[in-house]
C-alpha cells in the first residue's frame, strides 16, 4: 500500500503564468523516486484562504504528506509558512538561533548593495525566522529556511514547506526528505518502476493502435500503467509497473521496438540531445558548425545547453539576413537570387558554408518561414529547409512544412535537425 | 460580486514535468481579462479518480466554472470527457454529425500517413465523437472537439472542456466563452484591472521597504492587492485592483518611480525585449549583431523570438571554441593569450567584431564560464563579460559573476545584455 502525497505550488506570478512552476513537476520527479505516489499538484495565488484551502482538500483527500513551495520571501505577500503553522494548529515562534544564521546571510549578501535600507532588510529577517512551533528546520540556501511541519496529533498530513526558487528548492529537497516526521509520513511506500521508450517520425494514434496490437498478442499491458504524450515532435511512451512487472515490461518494449524498428530512438530514457552529443563525442570525435536562419541560434543554444558541449561544437553563424548569409556562410548571392533565401540549394550551401567556415566534420544548414509573416502561395508560413552535410558528399536533406506557431516551427525545426544529425552519423535512413 | 472560477490541468505528463504546462496559467490570464476571479490550477494525473475528485473540490469551493484541458486524444488513456460526463451525471452518447466532421478532418491528416493503420484511426474517431448529452460542442482545430458542458439542474459549475495542445486549445477559447452557459457561469463578473511595473538591477527587498514607505507618505496600499517577483533577475510588481482605484494605482506608481527612477524601466507592462526592438527600429534604424561564446545562441534566439527581427539582426556569431573567436570574430590569438577568452579584453574584440563582420551599428560580445566546469580561483563558474559597442568609441562593458546553474547563467546573461543595449542607445547609465 503506497501513501499519497500531494503539492502546492504557491504564487500569483506563477498562477497566472508570469512564471512558469519547476516546482511541482521536479518535486513530483523525487517523490516517485522514493515510491510515493503523487496525486495532484494544486497552484494558487498568494491568498492564505486559497493556499488554506489547497492544504484542507489534499489532507481530505488522504494525502500523507503535502509539500509546498514558495511564499517565503522577505516580503508581506509570502505568507506560507504562517497558512501552514494556522493549518496545523501550531503557533508562530522566533527562533532566535535561525534569526541568528539568517542575520549572517544577509550580511554577506547585502555588502554587494551599499546603499539598501537596512530597516526593511531587518524586517524580512525576523520574519524569516519566524516559524511554527515544533517544525523543523531546513538550513537557507539562500535566507529563507525549509520546514518540515508535523501534524499536532497522530492524525493528518506533515507539511513541507519549501522556498519558490527552484536554486534553493532542489538543494533542500535532500535534507527534507532524510527529517523524522517525511520519513514517518511515507511510511510504507512501495517502489514503483519508471521507463520511458521515445519515438520520433510517427502520429500518436499508431502508438495507440500497438498498444492494442500488443494487448491481441498476449502481452498484458492492463498491469502496467502506460501514457502517451507528444512533446516537441516526439512520443514518449512512460510505463510504470510494479518492480516485479519488470519482465511484463521488457515484452512490451520489445513488442514496440519490433513493430515501430524505424522511428524508435530511445528505450533507456535517453534524449535525443544525449545520443546526439554522444555520437559526436566519438571516438571518433567529430566536430560540428552550424549555420541558422529561422531558428535564429536555438539549434547552437540547444546544444550548448549541454556542458562539455565545447568540445564538438565548432561554433554557429546566425545568418537572419541574406546579406549574413553571403559573408558569414559563403553562400552566393546568385544562388539567392535564383532559387530565394528558403530552397533546399541555400540550405546546403548554408550547411557546406558553416562546415567550410570553421573547418567543421560536419555541417548544418536551417532555412525558413517561422512566420507569422513572409510567407507566400508557393513558400507557405512553416516551410523549412534543414541540410546536414558531412563534407565528403554524403549529406541529408529535408523539407519540412510545419504547423503552428512561429515559436512551434522553430522549436520542432530544432528537434527535426538534432535528429537528422543523429541518423545520418549513425548510418539510419532518414 | 464576482464569480470564481478553477481550472483542472490533467495529464500525467504535465504532472511530472515532461511537458510544461501552458493552457493553466493562459487560460487564468483569460479568466481574469474577463473579470473572473481564478482560485486554484489543480493539475492531476490521467487518472479518472484524481480528475473527478478535482472537479468535486473546485465545485465545493463555489467555483462556477471549471475550465479543463487535456485528456481529449483518440487514444484509451485520454478519458476527461467521460468523466466531465460522469461529473455532471450526463450520459455519454456519439454524435452523429460530430463523428462525420471529425471523419472528413482524419481523411485529409493521414494523407500524409500512407501507411496509418485505418482501424485504430477509426476506434479514435469513434471516442472523440462521444460526448456528455447536453454538451454544447466546440469544432475541432485538430481532431479533438471541445466542449461546454452545463449543470443538469440548476445548481454546480458548468464544465469547459478543452484539449490540451495549446494550438488547440487557445483558438478554442473564443467560441467557448460565447456560449450560452459559459455566460451564465460567469454573470456578474466584475472587471479586475491588472497592471505591472518593472524593474532591473536592485533586490526585491527594496521592494519591500518601498512599499511600507509608500504607505507611511500616506498611500492607501492595502486597497491594492500588490504581488511582486523576481523574474529571469527583473523584478515585476504587478497590481490588481477595481476600476475605480485606478487614481490610487496612478499614485503608487509614481511613488515607485520617484523611488527607483534608475532601475524601473517599465510602466507599460512593456517587456525589455519590446523595448530594445522599438529601439533599433528606430527611426533611425540601429541594425545589431551578435558574438556570442558562454550564452551560445540564447541572445540571438532570443532576438528572433520576435517577428520582424530580421528588420535589425543582421547575424550572430556563435563563437564557443577559441578558433571561432579569432575565425569568425577576428579577436586576435594573442589577446586570447594575453587575457584569457574570458575577460574584458576579449568581450570588446568580440562585441568590435560582430560589428565588424556584418558593418552593423551596434554589436555585442559575451565571454563567460557557465559552468558547471571549468571554472577557477581567479575566474570562478559564473564569471560574465559582456560588452556593447557603438563604433564611435562609445560602449559599455559589464562583468557580472552570477550564481546558480549553467542554465540560470546563461539566461540571466541574456536578460543583462538586452538591458545594456537598451540602456545605451537611450543614453541612460549602466
Amino acid at each position: 500500500m503506497s501513501k499519497r502525497a500531494g503539492i502546492v505550488v504557491t504564487g500569483t506570478e506563477v498562477l497566472t503564468g508570469r512564471v512558469v512552476d519547476r516546482n511541482g513537476p521536479w518535486c513530483s520527479e523525487q517523490l516517485r523516486a522514493l515510491g510515493v505516489d503523487h496525486e495532484s499538484t494544486v497552484v494558487v495565488g498568494d491568498r492564505p484562504a486559497d493556499i488554506l484551502a489547497a492544504l484542507r482538500w489534499l489532507a481530505a483527500e488522504g494525502c500523507s504528506l503535502i509539500i509546498t513551495s514558495g511564499g517565503l520571501g522577505p516580503t508581506a505577500d509570502d505568507l506560507t509558512a504562517t497558512v501552514v503553522g494556522e493549518f496545523q494548529n501550531r503557533p508562530m515562534v522566533l527562533d532566535e538561533p535561525l534569526h541568528g544564521r539568517i542575520t549572517a546571510i544577509l550580511e554577506r549578501l547585502t555588502a554587494r548593495w551599499p546603499s539598501v535600507d537596512q530597516v526593511s532588510i531587518a524586517a524580512g529577517n525576523l520574519k524569516q525566522a519566524t516559524i511554527p512551533e515544533g517544525a523543523t528546520i531546513l538550513e537557507p540556501v539562500g535566507t529563507a529556511p525549509g520546514l518540515v511541519v508535523p501534524p499536532l496529533g497522530d492524525e493528518g498530513p506533515t507539511v513541507v514547506v519549501l522556498p519558490g526558487p527552484p536554486s534553493e528548492l532542489v538543494p533542500m529537497w535532500a535534507a527534507a526528505a532524510q527529517t523524522a516526521p517525511f520519513i514517518a509520513a511515507t511510511e510504507g511506500r512501495a517502489a514503483i518502476e519508471q521507463s520511458m521508450v521515445r519515438l520520433f517520425g510517427i502520429p500518436e494514434s499508431e502508438i495507440a493502435a500497438t498498444l492494442r496490437a500488443a494487448s491481441a498478442a498476449g502481452i498484458d499491458i492492463d498491469a502496467l500503467e502506460i501514457t502517451t504524450c507528444l512533446r516537441r515532435g516526439e512520443i514518449e511512451i512512460v510505463t510504470r509497473y510494479a518492480p516485479d512487472q519488470r519482465a511484463l515490461y521488457d515484452d512490451f518494449v520489445r513488442f514496440v521496438a519490433d513493430s515501430h524498428a524505424e522511428t524508435l530512438f530511445s528505450t533507456d530514457g535517453s534524449t535525443i540531445d544525449e545520443q546526439l552529443a554522444a555520437l559526436l563525442n566519438g571516438p571518433p570525435l567529430r566536430t560540428i558548425a552550424l549555420a541558422e536562419s529561422c531558428t535564429g541560434g536555438l539549434v547552437a543554444a540547444r546544444l550548448t545547453e549541454r556542458p562539455g558541449a565545447s568540445t564538438y561544437l565548432k561554433g554557429g553563424l546566425v545568418v537572419y539576413s541574406n546579406e549574413a548569409k553571403t559573408k558569414l556562410a559563403g553562400v552566393p548571392e546568385q544562388l539567392i537570387e535564383l532559387h530565394g533565401a528558403v530552397s533546399e540549394e541555400v540550405a546546403v550551401a548554408l550547411a557546406e558554408g558553416a562546415r567550410a567556415s570553421l573547418d567543421a566534420d560536419v555541417g548544418v544548414g536551417v532555412t525558413g518561414i517561422a512566420g507569422p509573416g513572409g510567407g507566400s502561395d508557393q513558400k507557405p508560413v512553416g516551410l523549412v529547409w534543414c541540410a546536414v552535410s558531412l563534407g565528403d558528399g554524403e549529406q541529408a536533406v529535408r523539407k519540412l512544412q510545419l504547423p503552428g506557431s512561429r515559436q512551434v516551427i522553430r522549436d520542432r525545426t530544432t528537434t527535426v535537425v538534432l535528429h537528422m544529425v543523429t541518423r545520418l552519423l549513425s548510418g539510419k535512413e532518414q
